[in-house]
């Protein structure tokens, strides 16, 4: 599919503005997230201070923002980017089911972890707990597995993971009843923590143990630790400056993930500024590379 | 009328976000600027990347931001500040015409001056050169001035002056026919530079010069510096952190002022920061002087 100018990352108001100005600006632009936009924003209920758009319900806004790149022909690929590569003048991102793609700069815009990791999940990260299912599934075959969802659009990784393990344990922490293939046994219990256990990972609910071979947490956002080695972070942000620049060259941040406030107008403000910045950095190497 | 928690000065797009954002969170704002907005706005052809508002024309988007602050009862109290001096726990702001506002906060939305200063400009400001021709006019009885102004919605502030002065040079930096007082002489000159010569004020043009008693330039932004004694620059723009913070307590800036890209959505986007800002700074005294 050859390489792209700018892969956004995300397609909350942060994305998608990020994506509308790279495309205003000619850029080759790759647009990766959920062609739901941002969950946050449709179940918003009412947004009072979007300027423009007063008092908006969070559906009319997404209604907006999606017209908006429908107009200018602006697509979504649906997929969950899980790692990204610095390869010097270009990034590789891995997808789901292990899609790459390449891109010269990418814009960061997943937003931001809700609440803190368990106790004995970041210790186990790559050892047992794993934030993609569909990566890892073929690792699982006759083993049993958990996987902590934070969304229903996460229930097909669960059903795709089921193929392979002879057992799926689904924790769902959301309200929704789960629609799931009926090997999977849903576990209304909460997680607390999670530690190693011999060559098994034990996960500690509020209700009991359960002794497994992996632990898939499947949240809205990763850590940008996790999705970008060897980025520079704040707390749970991404460090960037008022250009929207990380420390990495040629990679941005906008929106929640780039700090607080957590607002819909700010998050498109510096989706744009990220946008402008990855322009910039595009034609400098351009400019370099004559 | 009482002290205002924030002072929002500038009625573009950061202005109004701010104004929006500041009253949402029910602190008492006074919005200062133009009627009209920005100008910058009404007059811009097609801004593609709003997200939310897809290629509106510039009447348009105007007309959107009208609308809310309209819904939300907020009103533009018309007049232009010429100076803002710190207090210690509050700010007070020098009007036209010399009225005077209080503010325990102040959100700059300015906007950028466009180019730089005439040569002799800044050097004999308060010397022969002003920002603010109702301001000083009471200094002209019985003298002559030139005023170089950059919008028709400068000409009142040359009628005013020329009901005092004894003879006022107009030179209008646009394009449009000036509608003045008889009084007033038209000059259809370009200014290049300004020195003192004496007790005068000598201003050079690329044709000829004009020798007067002071020099008005009335420009739709003033510089910063000049604006807010203290305050710290980056070139023409006001230096601020990613929390739209200025190096003095409660004084926050946004927008165009607050440096490049100029553009809407990240006006707006700062605007919503710089209000937050200033509702944890009111927050933070409010918790100190208990």
């Amino acid at each position: 599919m050859g390489r792209y100018d700018i892969a956004v990352i995300g397609t909350g108001p942060a994305g998608l503005s990020a994506a509308i100005t790279g495309t205003v600006r000619n850029k080759k632009v790759l647009l990766l997230g959920s062609k739901d936009l941002s969950l946050k924003v449709t179940k918003a209920h009412k947004i009072a201070n979007y300027l423009g758009l007063p008092n908006a319900g969070g559906e009319e806004l997404s209604a907006a923002f999606q017209k908006h790149i429908d107009e200018m022909g602006i697509e979504i690929t649906e997929d969950k980017i899980n790692a990204i590569y610095g390869m010097g003048d270009y990034y590789v991102l891995q997808g789901g089911e292990n899609v790459m793609y390449e891109a010269t700069s990418v814009i960061l815009a997943t937003g931001v972890v809700a609440g803190k990791p368990f106790p004995g999940e970041e210790e186990n990260l790559g050892r047992g707990v794993s934030y993609c299912a569909t990566c890892d599934a073929a690792l699982y075959r006759g083993k049993n597995a958990v996987v902590i969802a934070y969304a229903p659009k996460e229930e097909p990784e669960a059903d795709f993971l089921a193929e392979m393990a002879d057992h799926v344990y689904y924790i769902p922490m959301y309200k929704e009843e789960p629609q799931l293939s009926e090997k999977i046994e849903i576990v209304r219990k909460k997680p607390v923590s999670m530690e190693r256990d011999g060559s098994k990972m034990k996960l500690v609910t509020d209700d009991g143990e359960i002794l497994t071979d992996g632990i898939f947490i499947l949240r809205e956002a990763i850590s940008p630790k996790q999705l970008v080695p060897g980025l520079v972070t704040d707390g749970p942000h991404v460090a960037v400056d008022l250009q929207m620049k990380t420390n990495l060259p040629g990679c941005f941040a906008c929106g929640d993930i780039a700090g607080t406030p957590y607002q819909y107008i700010k998050a498109a403000g510096q989706g744009n500024v990220a946008a402008l910045s990855a322009v910039s950095y595009l034609d400098e190497l351009k400019r370099r590379s004559k």
